[in-house]
């Protein structure tokens, strides 16, 4: 009865009747995935899942962002999924840790373009998909993470067949079988992290929950009991599942307004400390003026980054003195700026050196106090209430705007890169999406 | 270390030294899964199904069986996954409950045809799949079908990821990748039974192994402990996974050798009443000649198809009564027998009703005792040790010709038939499979 409960509601939910807080909060989550998705399209994990569906040779219907190439809606799906996520740079239902985008905007952008359907539907579709794999992925968490899954591969595709269903006009028996196709193909085990298949998992997510919708527009059937079943969806991957969760609050509660995004490309616990680096630059203090940095830190921060020396991108990640002292330097914190130049680089390593980091254990997780001291006396003090990204303080859409620049730097050329930010910007009129899709193509 | 361990084994096991035995098992096995899955291709299933993957519109690089066109090879090994599986009349490793043919041998014989391999390298390849199947399965078995998982579409995966990978000569390192790429796309759950997604779980196992392996072709990466880790497959897919039989006996203990097939396409459990009654048949007995037929079963018969009187051809395969009749009449059970003319029949309806069965619970499971009374007072008697299709008394090489030429009868015009009897018989020596692909194309 929940999976075609689920059904219901999701059928019933009229499309052009969505708040507009949702169809805004959508088009900053497209920015924030479009951006990612540029950004990360050069890793060799995309040369290689490109390179094998090269091999099944089929007709060109939908972009690989970031490419000149177009595949089949399936296989763009997998594509721009898996370039979506490399980075680890994507959005965050911090709840449940699952990132809606990367599952779900993919399957919702190639089976627009390829059907040459309006961007209000992309925004709106995408609401509804990230609803559905929010409440998923609520229903099963935490025992399912536990265990081993990895949430946004698992959750994501029900989300990514409700999203393309949705476009499809299913019906409710149909939205049904489409929910029961997804479920049965759970993608995604945790031991993949730090490997390729750790972002596989969000593409083959979105190709799965596509190509369910479009069997189930056929009538191909599957249980209607898949979710809550003995041996279905819940009871299979989860130790306790709370159906509940699907329904409550449906159409009033959007779990898309709950949406966050990384403004700097590392480990949230870095963030407050990153912040603070970049507000401090407003003194137009030289890095070379300055004697020392003292940083008060949550616990987990030295815990989890306290790397003073890192020899490499990735340790970079893991080194909140790396990440405070090109945050000063570069006024940002992006994919760029944890590469290994950077980590070399001698006026990195040098002002790295002058930051020390102690334990604040009456902090906040999104919390960091900063004193710096210069060569002549001075003393300059910050104090981050609430680091930028964090609830209280989101990204504005200048930031997101600024991050999809910075993170396609290498990809599109500035011209390009402002066209598509003024197509974004008004994507809801755009009538049919191939005019950004094809812009982005041409950008290359 | 196990999963670098079990790829070592793929890669070390020599193609052309596998013994003659495993080789012509294979070639059984391939016979009777070519006849199901051509027997199944004009199942509603398959036709919704193959719509949705014309949406994909790719590369004719693969037949699918029993239909005239041609499609990319991930969309062959789902299509002849899906319809080799449709009738639940293919093989059965009956440790696991594995169908190893289904998920395994759709991806063997796209990737075969697109590169023009001959049929000894397809049945090698079917070995070594089969066997990696088999031997995962036994690690999951049974907590993990217990919990809800189809055991044929999880391991059937990897099984034939590993068939592909040695198709693909993939050195150790890339048949880890291929495993774990596999691994991490688990799919079936078993609440699909009793709709068209049960069928489609090989299917995609079949799609998902050669997609998997293809990537890791690339160098796509995967976790090389993606099985044995503590968020790896067996721990998350299984209660107690047992590592140790992925090993023990390998290169020894062929597990092709103890593959079953299908003679009556009903529950096995009524397979030694249906047996004996074919026997029954070389009295010479007029059906009206028959006053009454005596059955003597195993107690599990009365229990799972006691059903005396069946509607239609669902309830029919749970009827012993009906199974009995229509051997006796027909001289064979398969898919035809269990259709609704053949239930309405009033011959059947007639005989069914003259048949009477107890239990008798000396009988084992593969036995039962017959005895038939004429209207002239003469008896006859039949006991039936072991039915056709158990390991003490498997099918013969005739019966499963007689078998693939029963379950085609509705696609393949009996000259194409007879050919593609004689094009398998002698597999191994055809250098090209595709004399054999083209062969079946042009019998439609």
């Amino acid at each position: 009865m929940h999976t075609q409960t689920l059904a219901r509601q999701i059928v019933a939910t009229e499309m052009d009747r969505l708040p507009l807080e949702t169809l805004y909060e959508s088009k900053r989550s497209f920015l924030n995935w479009l951006g990612v998705a540029i950004g990360g399209s050069q890793h060799p994990a995309v040369e290689k899942a490109l390179a094998a569906v090269r091999m099944l040779a089929r007709a060109p219907q939908a972009t690989v962002l970031g490419r000149r190439e177009k595949v089949d809606v399936w296989s763009a799906s997998l594509l721009n999924g898996l370039s979506s996520h490399v980075f680890d740079f994507d959005d965050t239902l911090l709840e449940t840790v699952l990132h809606p985008s990367a599952p779900v905007f993919p399957a919702i952008l190639a089976f627009a373009e390829h059907g040459r359907l309006g961007g209000k539907a992309v925004l709106a579709a995408f609401v509804i998909g990230c609803e559905v794999a929010a409440r998923v992925a609520r229903m099963l968490y935490p025992s399912h993470y536990d265990r081993g899954w990895h949430i946004t591969g698992t959750a994501g595709a029900i989300g990514a067949a409700a999203a393309v269903g949705k476009l499809l006009q299913l019906d409710e028996v149909r939205m049904g079988y489409a929910i029961g196709l997804a479920a049965t193909q759970p993608t995604g085990l945790r031991e993949m992290f730090g490997t390729m298949t750790k972002p596989f998992h969000p593409g083959m997510a979105a190709a799965n929950g596509l190509f369910s919708a479009l069997l189930a527009r056929e009538g191909f059937t599957s249980s209607l009991r898949a979710l809550e079943a003995k041996r279905g969806y819940g009871m299979v991957l989860s130790e306790r599942p709370d159906f509940s969760v699907l329904h409550e609050g449906w159409g009033r509660n959007w779990h898309i307004l709950q949406n966050s995004y990384k403004p700097f490309a590392c480990g949230i616990v870095m963030h407050p400390a990153i912040d603070g680096m970049i507000r401090l630059r407003r003194h137009g203090l030289l890095p070379e003026e300055i004697q020392e940095v003292e940083l008060k830190v949550h616990p987990l921060v030295l815990e989890l980054t306290g790397k003073p020396e890192p020899q490499d991108g990735l340790e970079a990640k893991f080194s909140v003195y790396h990440g405070a002292a090109v945050a000063f330097l570069d006024g940002k914190a992006g994919e760029g700026q944890f590469r290994m130049e950077r980590v070399r680089d001698p006026a990195v390593v040098s002002l790295r050196r002058k930051i020390k980091a102690d334990v604040d254990a009456g902090l906040a997780a999104d919390q960091a106090r900063l004193v710096v001291r210069t060569t002549d006396g001075s003393v300059y003090e910050e104090f981050v209430e609430h680091a930028v990204g964090s609830k209280e303080r989101p990204m504005t859409d200048e930031e997101l705007r600024e991050k999809f620049r910075d993170v396609t730097q290498e990809v599109l050329p500035e011209e390009a890169q402002a066209r598509i930010l003024r197509q974004v910007d008004t994507l809801e009129a755009q009538r049919d999406i191939r005019s950004l899709t094809e812009s982005i193509a041409a950008g290359m």
